[in-house]
This record gives C-alpha cells, sequence and structure tokens, in this order.
C-alpha cells in the first residue's frame, strides 16, 4: 500500500482551533477541502491522521468555510495531544486500516470468550485511540452484567495493569483501600490512611475527583493539602511520612479504564466484570499488595443488594487471587450517607472532626474508617484478627492519626484553612415522623447544583440520620452555596423531589 | 421540575456555524459559557435542547472562543434541523431526563428478548435523536448475528414502519424487487422495472445512492433521466407508466433503518435480524405487497455461504408471511461481478445494451434481470409458474421492455445521453491462466478510488469472467476514470493487490 500512501495529499494544523472533546479525537474539514474529496471521505466517518511518525483514528467532520481556512484541518484537544501536533504541522489523512482487535470484539458478541492475549490486544487499542464510541459501546454491551466469566475478568485486569504506568514503591508490602461508591459523604480515606501510616504502613494513596459525584477524595483532601503532586514529590511524602493523599490524576495508571468507564456511565449498564478490573488494575498499577474493599450496600448504593454483593465479594476474592493481590471485602451499610456533610469542605471538616476528637465528630464516619483501616491493621498483623478496629480506635484517641495527618499535609505543601460558604437555606420537616429512608441520589444531586465539586464550600449537611424522629418544623438538611443562584438551583430541585427525606409512621 | 426549567438559562443559536455531522446532533458551547457551567455540562456528555417548542438530545463540544461570539451556541446541521431553528432563536440547554426506552435495550442486553411495545419505543426514540451513538452501538451489539428471534424481527420490522412516513399507490398490488447486494455491477432494477410495468405491473421503484458501493441503483438511473423525484412527480410517472425509477432520499421511509446501518457499518457486524428489518421495513413503508430478494452468494459478496443463506432466506420468508407481504427469495450465483462494467455511466451503458438488445449486451446481466423479473410476472400471475424467465426474456427482445424504459425516462424528465470518461487504464495479465476468482471487494475499491460515484463516468470495465482462458498481456480490467490524479490513484491501488481477478492452472 505504500505506492497508494505518496499519493495521499497532507493538510496543514489549524492553530486557532480550540475544540474539547474529551478523550475523543476529532479532525474538523471543510467541506471543500480536496482531500475530503479525493479520499471520499464522508461526514462522521473514521479517518486515520498521521504526521511527525504518529498516527491517531479520529472522527471526521466537516464544517463550513467560515470555520477555517482552505487546507488547514481543526484537531478537537485530545487529537492533538495524541498525535502531538501543533499550528502548521503537515498531517495526512486516509482511510482507516481495519483495527485487527475488533475481530476479538466480534467474536466476544457472538458470544465466545476473550484469552488473555485477545484481551492484552483489544486494551493496548482501546489505550491506543483506535476504538470509536461505537467500538467501545460494542466492547461494554458484550462484557455486560455477568458476560465476563472470571478469568476473562483476570485478563482483562492483567491487560489494564500492562496498557500504564506501573508503580514501585520502597517496602515489600504495600496498603491501598478502595470504595465501590455510591454514598455522599463516606470521606473515610483521609481518616483511614493516617491511622494506617500512625501502625507504620506505607500506605501511598493516589485518588480520584469527582466525576459524577459532589466530591471525590481529592477534591475533599485539596481543601486541606496540596493533592496535585508529581511521582517525586509523592516519593518523598512516603518516605518520611509512610503514607500520602494525592490526586492520581498526574500518573497514567489503567488509563483504559478512564476510557471505558465513560461509555459505561453512558451506557448505565452495570457490569461485574469490568467494576473488578477496574479498581483491580488501578491498585496493581499502584504497587498495591494489600488492599481493603469498603462495599456499601444499600437500594440507592452502587451495590444494591445483598445478593449482588456476595456475587461481587466472591469475584474480587477470586480475581485477587489469581492476580497474587491480598484483598479483603468488608460490606458496608448503604443506606444513608456517612458522616454528617457532602461536598469538598464540609466533607474535609467531618474528617478533621474525626481525626481530632472534636465533640461534634460524626460517629458513623468514625466507626465505618476505622472498621477499614482495622482491616489493613490485621492484614498487616499490627494487630490481631478481629482487634483491628479496637486498634484503629485508639490510634484516633490518642492522637497519633491527627497528628499524622497534619504531618502529611505538612509534607504535601502546608495544610489549609476550611472555607465557609457564605450562603445557607435549611429545609425544614413539613411534618413529623420518623425517617425511614434517604436518598443518597438526590442528596448527591442537590450538592452538585449548590456548586460542588467545584465550589470547594458547596454542599449539604444532614441533620437527621434513618431512624430519627422528627417534628413537623425541624431543620431536615442545610444547603451550602458560594452564590444567590447556585443555591436557588439547588432549592428549586430539592423541593420538586417528593422523598429525599421519607418521614413515615415508625 | 418546572421550577427547576424556569431557571434554566438560554442560549442564541448561532448563524455561521456550519458543521456536518451526518445523523448526529452536536452543539457547540465555549468554555466560558455561563450556561456550561451553571449546568455544569461536561465536553462529550449529552445535553437536552429546547427551542421553539421542540426538543431533542444532542452531544456537546466545548470549544474555544475564537470560534463563536458569548452567548452564542453552533448547531450542527442535524441539530439544526431536527430542532427546526435558525440565528438568532433562543434554545434551553439542560440535563437530559433518562431516556426510558433505554432500559429495554439494558433488558435485551441482559438476554430478555423484546416484545412489540418495546421495540416501538426504542426505535421511536432513536427516530427522535434521543440515541447517542454509544446508545446505538449497544442496541447493534444486543441484537447482532443472531440474537434477535424470528418475532423480535417481526416487532422490530413493524416499529420501523410505524417510525417513519408509508406510501399508497393506486392499485392492489405493488411490485418491489431488492437486491442484498455486495456486487458490483449488476444492476438488474433499471431493467427488472420496465419489464415488470411492460408485463402491466405497478412498480414505483425507490433506490437509493451508493453509500459504500461505487454506484448505487439511484446513480446510475441519473445518468439517463433524473431521480431526484418528489412524492408528486413520482405518483405522475406511476399513473402513465405503471412504475418509476427514483431516488428513495426525497421520502423519509423507514428513518431508522439509516441511522442503525451507519453504526452497523463502524462496528462490521452482521446482523441477520437487521438486515430483514431493514429491507422488509422499506419495502412495507414504500408500499409494497409483492417484493421478489435477489441474494448474491458468493466469498466475497455480502451472504458468503450456502448455509448462511438459507437461514437467511427462511428467516425473510417467516417475517414476511407474519406482516402480510408476498415475498419469494432468488438465491445467485455472487462470486463475480454482474455485467460487464462498474461505475454510475458504465453500468448505465451495460442496462440500455441489455435493453436494446446490443450485440455486446453481457448475456450474465440479462439472464440475471429476467429470472428476478420472472418471478415477479409469476406471482402477479401473468406467467405460468416456471415460465416467468422466458416471458421477461420475451419482452425484452420484442422491444417491449425497451420502449417501456424510454417512456419511463422520458416521464421522470427526459432521458439523458451517457457520458464517456476521458482518461482509461488497461490492466494486463502477466503470465496465463485460467480465471479463477474475482475479488468483488477490491474491484468496488478501484472503482471508487477512480472516483465513482461522484465522477459518473469512472469505474472499472471488466474483460474477463471466472472460467475465461487469458494469455499473458490480455487485458484483464480498464480503468475509467475523469482525471488523471484519480486514475492512478485507483492504479496504484490495483497494482498493490495481488489478487484482484486470480488466475490458476485449471
Amino acid at each position: 500500500m505504500t505506492s497508494v500512501d505518496r499519493l495521499v495529499p497532507t493538510v496543514l494544523v489549524a492553530g486557532h482551533f480550540e475544540i474539547d472533546t474529551r478523550q475523543e479525537p476529532v479532525i474538523f474539514l471543510r467541506s471543500d477541502s480536496p482531500v475530503a474529496r479525493s479520499e471520499g471521505f464522508e461526514a462522521m466517518s473514521q479517518v486515520n491522521a498521521e504526521a511527525n511518525g504518529r498516527t491517531m483514528i479520529a472522527t471526521l467532520v466537516i464544517v463550513g468555510e467560515e470555520l477555517l481556512p482552505v487546507g488547514y484541518a481543526g484537531l478537537s484537544k485530545a487529537a492533538r495531544r495524541m498525535l502531538g501536533v501543533a499550528e502548521g504541522d503537515e498531517m495526512r489523512l486516509s482511510h482507516p486500516r481495519p483495527v485487527s482487535s475488533l475481530a476479538h470484539v466480534r467474536s466476544k458478541i457472538y458470544g465466545n470468550p476473550l484469552g488473555a492475549d485477545a484481551m492484552l490486544k483489544i486494551v493496548a487499542d482501546i489505550v491506543a485511540g483506535r476504538y470509536m464510541d461505537v467500538h467501545l459501546a460494542a466492547f461494554v454491551t458484550a462484557c455486560a452484567y455477568d458476560r465476563l466469566a472470571r478469568d476473562e475478568i483476570v485478563h482483562l485486569t492483567h491487560a489494564m495493569v500492562a496498557a500504564g504506568e506501573r508503580l514501585q514503591w520502597p517496602g515489600e508490602r504495600i496498603f491501598d483501600k478502595h470504595s465501590v461508591g455510591g454514598l455522599p459523604g463516606n470521606r473515610t480515606t483521609p481518616i483511614v490512611v493516617p491511622i494506617a501510616a500512625a501502625a507504620g504502613l506505607i500506605m501511598p494513596k493516589t485518588s480520584s475527583r469527582a466525576i459524577t459525584s459532589p466530591a471525590g477524595t481529592a477534591d475533599t483532601m485539596e481543601v486541606l493539602a496540596p493533592v496535585d503532586l508529581d511521582l517525586a514529590t509523592m516519593r518523598r511524602v512516603v518516605e518520611s511520612e509512610g503514607a500520602c493523599i494525592a490526586w492520581g490524576g498526574s500518573v497514567s495508571l489503567s488509563p483504559a479504564d478512564d476510557i471505558l468507564i465513560r461509555v459505561e456511565r453512558a451506557l448505565d449498564v452495570d457490569s461485574e466484570g469490568q467494576l473488578i478490573a477496574s479498581v483491580l488494575s488501578k491498585k496493581i498499577a499502584a504497587g498495591s499488595t494489600d488492599v481493603v474493599i469498603d462495599m456499601p450496600v444499600g437500594p440507592t448504593a452502587k451495590v444494591r443488594s445483598q445478593a449482588a454483593a456476595d456475587t461481587l465479594t466472591d469475584l474480587f476474592q477470586y480475581a485477587s487471587d489469581e492476580l497474587d493481590l491480598r484483598l479483603r471485602v468488608v460490606q458496608t451499610d448503604g443506606r444513608e450517607p456517612v458522616g454528617r456533610r457532602i461536598g469538598p469542605a464540609l466533607e474535609a471538616r467531618d474528617v478533621v472532626a474525626v481525626l481530632s476528637g472534636a465533640p461534634d465528630a460524626p460517629q458513623d464516619l468514625k466507626d465505618h474508617a476505622t472498621a477499614l483501616a482495622g482491616v489493613l491493621l490485621e492484614m498487616a498483623g499490627v494487630a490481631a484478627d478481629g482487634q483491628g478496629s479496637r486498634e484503629a480506635t485508639r490510634l484516633i484517641d490518642d492522637g497519633s492519626a491527627w497528628r499524622k495527618f497534619q504531618a502529611i499535609c505538612e509534607a504535601q505543601g502546608g495544610m489549609r484553612e476550611i472555607p465557609h460558604a457564605p450562603y445557607h437555606y435549611d429545609v425544614f420537616a413539613d411534618k413529623s415522623g420518623i425517617v425511614q429512608a434517604i436518598d443518597n441520589r438526590s442528596i448527591a444531586r442537590i450538592a452538585k447544583l449548590a456548586g460542588a465539586p467545584a465550589d470547594k464550600a458547596a454542599g449539604v449537611e444532614m441533620s437527621v440520620r434513618i431512624g430519627d424522629r422528627v417534628s413537623s418544623g425541624d431543620v431536615l438538611l442545610t444547603i451550602h452555596a458560594e452564590s444567590p443562584g447556585e443555591l436557588e438551583y439547588a432549592l428549586a430541585f430539592a423541593q420538586a423531589q417528593a422523598d429525599v427525606v421519607l418521614l413515615g409512621e415508625r
């Protein structure tokens, strides 16, 4: 085909065409572009782009002549990054060669299991940007629900680790923690990490920012200290304090995961196999050897039933055994938020209250964090079996965890003051009764509409828990916002929802 | 939620933002747009757009400030058309409500069959533009290969018909013809239609332009007469001549089909069920009652084996029975192109040669067309069973079909001269031997690279057929092009392919 390639005309990369399509590489060409006509490109078809010795597959969008000069192509930010091009660079466009790993995806759609080698090729092509959205959706669909066999989960995890960076830490055992999620608040990581480190465990924790939730661990931690650490800084912090709590975005661990999660979210399909591969690949790539998994179970949490939790726990255990990872799953009560506050700064307030032993510290958050930390202490052998959470509680109560947390914050760049939101609105009970249920999803939505996580101080403060008796006119929750518009917007949503806090007779 | 809607800020539709994303509605917003920030829209997420009382779901693309004025949103052509907006119109953007029919898609992914009502809702949402590419891909994947049961195929066909227009014609029985495709040349429709009409059958034929092939029936017919007819013109032609051969693009028959086909092509997955629903929904929507299906079977055709052809034939028969459509499938030899020429004008030359009884008329095309027309004549009862193709041949040989074809062309706006391409290149055999096989896909690709179908006169002329004995230096095929650049490009590809025409010993 080389003789053909020589004939492919080139276009120049336009400089002033800033388009954010997230991970999706998109190339914009004028409708009267000679290359589009000579190659017979259709709008929204896939094209192969080549520049500076690199290639990628992108979606072609055809634009009117007012948007680009003749002979120029516009590139989305993702396309520009993947191809490594700048304004004025020459780029060749051609019809893409078939992506050979798609044959494996088609085979999986057909019902055949995927072997280790097929998974490696699929994930490598995904990370290289060779899959379009429709291909990603087909792969996710073919692997949805329980369609991945146990060994396919192991293969997928291996492949996802292989496609990214892998961290190394000093020390033989590296401890880690992950929450399966779906619960607002539940900010246990900044409590678990200093407990573990105070007990002498190595715990270089990388966390994510919020994607669909009102706060990720990195968003909350950032209220208290810098989290945007490069690898060298993380190493320095871990060497001096045994632990860090950093944003994981600056290291490329399991990049396939970020790509697949976006599609899974758009499809709203659950996939046990992909969930497990996602979690385990990130942990293995982060260099972890001992992991505790927090699995909240409740009707509005991610894991909605005991049966689903048990299946997932078994699969986690099987896959981690195969992958030589020590792992324990802790199933917890996921019926309502953990802690009193939701939103970056509000959760930071809960964290500091628990660590510093403040009188208003939410007991449920403390109990939950010490249960998880206790499992790590038992895995490390620094607490006897069944004594972990008691030991973890002791490390809070004697001030060790709080001192360690402050030291970690200082090592990460200095501890910060927690900001307050200037605008508040109390939502009152319109009748008396006992709190029957709290809708985790609506609480999260209110906090986001109030501005979280971009507005650090925005969010929701809960005044009640399931089982509380309230009288008409009592405060159920308080919305915090940094601007009156956002306050009103969150409030309008809260008022339109019937049962954010469900009151009943008993 | 109305109280929230009142708070949604509006943007104005930009006038100078021409973006062609084919069927996909895309909205472009500035990164510093207040609505994007206040709503927390992410790039490449779905947004609900509302204007002039209409709503649609679109993909949001975030652009730099050089591309749009403050307060304006750019819309792709598809978005503009779906929402019915023009420059300066006010538009509201909000987070989309969940698309409820996606629950049915998820249920299908999970393995449950889809009922009639679920299919109706899915297809209606697809046509309304509520499915993103990832959703379409998930639906296609969940229905791929043999995953649609026979009754699901019937439900899908019903739903696809219901989601578009449906034509009515005078006369009780309306005849139609469809080719499953994959074979270059094979331009039987302009021969079958005048034979049928000459025998008194009503055959208002709507055909497509090429999508991935070097010529569609509409492209070829356009060489000979106008095909871009509105419904009123089609009716007038059919009333006077009993038939027409028009481009179907001006009537919206089974619009879901166009959307699904684009995704199926990108995924390159075959789906028996979707193929059948696609064909039958177009025929039923076109008002047809009696249909002959041409099914070429060959290793480089669409249907590659006898077993696949038999399965497909059974499914076609079951579904058409359930849908009260009379249908007969004719399995034909799909090992090599039918007719001598490939490309709009070149195929038109073959068609005219057959109809006018020219000495160089390709016999295989005549045989194939009379076989198909014969089935229609038998279905109509104007020929006894087994006598159809003989009667069809007689209608060619006595000049009736050729006179009818000319009359149809005149009624459609006047018969045209067939153009010639000025540039030719003969590809010679580099050894002697017998033609073993011809690669349909490579032939089609060469014709497209030479400029077909946009360049009407471009294409490929075959000099050999399977079984022919050739000597080294004999012409195997001739490439026709309208410009020297395209000729060279097609030639480069042809020379790089080893076995476009495979020569062997016996």
